[in-house]
């Protein structure tokens, strides 16, 4: 019987300080809901129409996930979906672990990226161009936003992450011995990303939806990297700025 | 002086009938007002905060633009935005014209693409990448809806648009002799679009959000065309991977 406590806790989730509080997110949908439960997250509690349920038993009977089955309109109630007939998953958070490219390896560096519909399209590209690891500034949007997980499309299941000082980080790396890695940036008036001859493997740093890479980052950014513009925009989207370079990254190595 | 007559046309604004019966729409925040009152959009009005009116007097005054200056408080309660401490214009929209890519001109025609930030941010693309046409299906967005306007960030003032039959103008412009272009199509499984020689120009189609290209447009691309995976997302959004393949033709041409 599903109580008036889980409907509270789980709307507490909604907000970041409960979600550290609890170390529990909300992953919403029939597809984000199918792709976590056959991920490697750790379910706490699965909350689905009987529809859902039913149709995905093997899912959840496979984990022994506890499922409370309620209304589609109970679900949205609790969601943050406009509407959702179908499930909700309240999900453990991973440690936050640190996180290296290996050699030949491409990972992502966000520089206080702060619109979380940003954040879960860039997890959704880097799940298209195979990269698996995203770095990010402790002022980028949290991961666990239900709008992050939302537009990650489950691609959250196939990325992993870190937060905390990325300048930090890239004074470090720079500083191993043999492990130098080369570190791209995005910004206005660096190499053009057509003709730069991209190493196998290395950083590739985003900033700031206003302000690009801060001062901080910047130093460590070893090659300034430019998307070629032919008309008059003042600028892309972080996450259209994202694809297209791991996309020139990807084409010429 | 603002009229509470004035406030509730304005506030018409925001649904797509009264837009259509009226002629106009609304243009919001200080970036936008400032590059529409820049363009050969005709302005009916500009709502302003004092600060703003005062900052950017040059720019009405020379059009002669009548100006009712009222708090940001006011101007946020006409308006779409969270908060807009600037200004909104009412603007004329303009005339259905149609349009054609001439030859060595890129076009894009968007069959059902349906969200409107996608719309806005494909016309900001477009934008940055010199696609001066785009050709929308009666299904697709609404361009002057309030959160295209907003997502384009000012591009909507340098690039044209057409809405109407596109697969009946596809059609036509496939008959037309000698003005036979290629129209390529956003497919998955189609050529790779890392490798595939574009044409200098032609016609690129991009599809609904969930579906793709419909069958009604599908049987008028002369070559499909499919950016590369390297990871396991299932997609990109359309406005992805319109600036992914633009950026393909472009350095390709």
């Amino acid at each position: 019987m599903f109580s008036k406590n889980q409907a509270s806790y789980i709307r507490s989730l909604h907000q970041k300080k409960y979600r550290q509080q609890h170390s529990s997110f909300l992953v919403e949908g029939a597809k984000s809901v199918q792709e976590v439960l056959q991920s490697d997250f750790a379910i706490e509690l699965v909350v689905a129409t009987e529809v859902f349920y039913k149709e995905n038993a093997n899912l959840t009977d496979r984990q022994r996930t506890p499922v409370e089955i309620v209304s589609a309109a109970d679900l949205t109630r609790i969601g943050t979906l406009d509407s959702n007939n179908a499930a909700l998953a309240v999900v453990k958070t991973k440690e936050n672990c640190p996180l290296v490219a290996n050699p030949g390896e491409i990972a992502l560096i966000l520089d206080d990226v702060r619109d979380p519909g940003n954040l879960g399209t860039i997890l959704r590209i880097a799940d298209w161009y195979g990269v698996r690891k995203i770095l990010c500034s402790d002022t980028t949007a949290d991961v666990y936003n239900p709008k992050v997980i939302s537009a990650s499309k489950g691609s959250f299941t196939r990325v992993q992450w870190w937060y905390g000082d990325v300048a930090g980080f890239l004074r470090e790396a720079a500083g191993v011995p043999g492990g130098k890695m080369p570190v791209y940036g995005a910004f206005l008036g660096g190499a053009d990303a057509h003709t730069l001859p991209f190493a196998p493997g290395g950083y590739l740093v985003m900033g700031n939806e206003s302000n690009g890479i801060g001062p901080e980052v910047a130093p460590f950014v070893t090659q300034r990297v430019t998307i070629p513009r032919y008309g008059d925009a003042e600028s892309l989207n972080v996450g259209i700025a994202t694809a297209v370079l791991l996309d020139n990254w990807r084409r010429n190595t």
